[in-house]
């Protein structure tokens, strides 16, 4: 189905929801195109208000055949919520479903709808002392739902896991229409198959989430952040785990920047300014933090003061106050931003064993190398989970649309690299449309069909979010 | 198919491997019989070397349309690994899976074949000076492979997780006898549906799991465990939170345990005595650990005389040697089994919101007194998963086959209560062919129907233990 929606179909759907719930023409633009602009579609934006309104439009979809696709805070990097340009398919947006229904420290859990933006949910959990601990670049504006989609990683998954593993139970509206309810709160339940696990992760293909049980941890009551400078991957990997060792769980950060993201950030970021008084070829942020434990400041120097004496650590500086510990983190969380004002930038979120991330990178570095000997690497990124944004920046003063011309060769030197390291091309961003004909090339063909298999059990019509993962 | 297999058909499947490798009568007889004799059936058992003998026999069954159970230690408490009495079923035995493929304690990860036993796999990450956190009662002899079938909770669920939780990739043959080959280690990856989820906790209906990619933890380098006298449920849960918060990540274990269960257990074990002088109405085993910090014993002792002072523990010992250690546990870790010498006993494996743990406790057991007001409540179990092991034995002096005929009505007054709670009525064993037919009361009728949906879809002629979970 590729012609434009008709008018008539239109109105039954907008018949479904307010008048103000189906957007207008300029309120719809910015939802239609991906954040980078790599997709751009057409077709209506539905903001239902409540679950029941969601079933409504599914049911509508089901029966006419209508493709669906749906959209949280529209900051995915894989072009998995953007509608095609046909017009034939439907925006299902869960900006309006921002309920936070149910907060409850006692039992650590909170139920919140599926719009309610991760900040906003992190929020609710300090209101209640407590830590919801996923968190990411854009937290701001992307949204549980999204989270719950794309399996959302970010910077604390090295203490507590990905979305995955923060979900207790979730509420859907099946591609039927039929809504699910799944919003279990309880730490065991095997009462058949997990079906929770269907839909994380599997990036709106298979119905949309509309709430979910989220687990809360306690609040940390202590805090300590270190930006290191590092001769190389290897000692920031050694360094890594002697801070593993001796601060066990209390390690919830663990980031890799190198010395060009930290000189785009200096150049582009307003306010900034190098932690270090020299230059480093590698950097990492840690953080311990705990709700139980005092002192964490004086452990990490001791850990850094071990660490220099082994000759790992060139130089370090510990936060003394929240200013400086938020100035540290704006140097990481802006590293991706400032990419976009050096030019072009090809990008890789790809992990590989732990044990293997700096071996990666150099070998992906050199690869890089000999294929565009003047593009700039700039490998960033969850080094405690071995996932590593692998972005390369044109070279300067090259023309920005004829380098990206290169994007699917340049993917392809570093995904064999990847491939050779048994890792992931898609470790935390997903597939969507990006990388969907990337998959054949790194899964079995067992693995496929299994996808599709599933993809057809739950959506036998093809309606959720086509051509995203599978074709 | 309710014929048993033609000779001729069995040959075919004993061709595929060697003769010692198809069980005769006697060898086969215990593997045909649930631990506690509540099924029985018969069948042939055929014990493959690897996985493409496990293919090719899973092959032969879908060309043939032969039926088969998957058995992995066969210690499970639901009769998910029993034939049913037809003969017409093969029982797939991994008892010859036991391989260690690999022990990586650089990435924390080992490789281990599903007929593993849990403690040679935790013996093997010992070896590695790693921890394999995984921890139940039958440990001795369940499997891997059994573990990820039936998603295995046990002692150390509180800080570790669940089964689902340690597993990072799973090989599986397929219904069709496709090897599925999902062996990765990865901390990150989101390269489509996260397929090994569906295998966790299926309980062999979906396929069989013949190797598994398990995490690895640092080994503990301090230990301290203490049996804790209390007075009511509500007390052991305020103690509970006292001590998560005040230890934090290092409370790794958290039992419940009433005094009829330490009662039933120092007149049956041999080698038992109350760690306590006077007796107490409830118990909390408590154990804190670590892989960093020493000092647990005085932190310990310092939390209980917190609790002390707060009203909230009448007595506490402290164990203040390895031999008192294992001596505290001998008594949690005997409970089940000595329910065995008092008669019947009818048994319960349920959750509930942690936060309602204690009050569940007090209404169950009530709702019990009024049902059958001499039986006798032994309530027991993971308080820190809010998972209790719900048992009832019989009244002293009561015929055990007449006791045991109230099951179901034992059940459903119990099941009653969990329900009112919002809890899960197969908290950890599974649903099995036991707790089948209770599923269509506490699961609404979409959620079977993606369950039905998933099972014919992977399963499409259902030869992978039919009859368990669903009908």
């Amino acid at each position: 189905m590729t012609a434009p929606l008709s008018p008539e179909l239109l109105a039954r759907f907008a018949a479904l929801v307010a008048p103000q719930d189906v957007l207008d023409e300029d309120a719809a633009a910015p939802r239609l195109v991906e954040p980078r602009g790599l997709y751009r579609g057409r077709g209506p934006v539905i903001q239902p208000r409540d679950t029941e309104q969601v079933a409504a439009i599914v049911r509508l979809a089901a029966e006419t055949g209508t493709r669906i696709v749906p959209q949280g805070g529209n900051t995915g990097l894989v072009g998995g919520q953007t509608p095609d340009p046909s017009g034939a398919q439907i925006v299902l947006s869960t900006a309006r479903l921002t309920r936070i229904r149910e907060v409850d420290p006692d039992e650590n859990v909170m139920v919140v709808e599926a719009g309610v933006t991760l900040a906003a949910a992190q929020e609710a959990a300090v209101q209640a002392e407590r830590l919801f601990p996923l968190s990411l670049g854009s937290e701001g504006s992307c949204t549980i739902g999204g989270n719950i989609a794309t399996n959302a990683g970010g910077v604390g998954v090295v203490a507590y896991g990905n979305m995955r593993d923060l979900v207790l139970g979730v509420e859907a509206v099946l591609p039927d229409g039929r809504i699910w309810n799944g919003l279990r709160r309880l730490r065991k339940d095997n009462t058949g198959y997990d079906l929770k696990q269907l839909f994380i992760g599997s990036e709106g293909t298979l119905g949309l989430v509309t709430a979910a049980v989220l687990k809360l941890f306690p609040a940390p009551r202590d805090l300590a952040t270190a930006f290191v400078g590092l001769r190389s991957t290897n000692d920031a990997l050694a360094l890594f785990r002697l801070v593993r060792q001796r601060a066990g769980a209390a390690l919830t950060g663990c980031e890799l920047m190198p010395r060009i993201g930290i000189d785009f950030t200096l150049r582009h970021m307003l306010g900034t300014r190098d932690p270090l008084d020299a230059p480093h070829p590698w950097y990492l942020l840690i953080e311990l933090s705990s709700p139980v434990e005092g002192g964490l400041a004086g452990r990490l120097e001791e850990i850094l003061a071990e660490a220099m004496e082994a000759g790992l650590v060139s130089d370090a500086a510990i936060a003394a106050s929240v200013e400086q510990t938020a100035a540290f983190w704006r140097i990481r969380m802006g590293m991706s931003e400032v990419q976009a004002r050096e030019g072009g930038s090809i990008k890789h979120d790809v992990s590989v064993p732990l044990a293997r991330v700096a071996e990666f990178i150099t070998e992906a570095t050199a690869a890089v190398a000999a294929f565009a000997p003047r593009a700039r690497v700039v490998a960033f990124g969850h080094l405690g989970d071995g996932n590593i944004h692998f972005n390369v920046s044109q070279p300067v003063g090259a023309d920005k649309a004829a380098y990206l011309k290169s994007w699917s060769a340049m993917n392809a030197v570093v995904h064999e690299v990847v491939h050779a390291f048994e890792g992931s091309i898609a470790a935390e961003h997903g597939v969507g449309r990006l990388k969907r004909d990337l998959l054949p090339g790194v899964k079995s063909q067992v693995e496929l069909d299994l996808m599709r298999t599933i993809k057809r059990a739950l959506d036998p019509q093809g309606l959720f979010n086509p051509g995203v993962i599978l074709d």
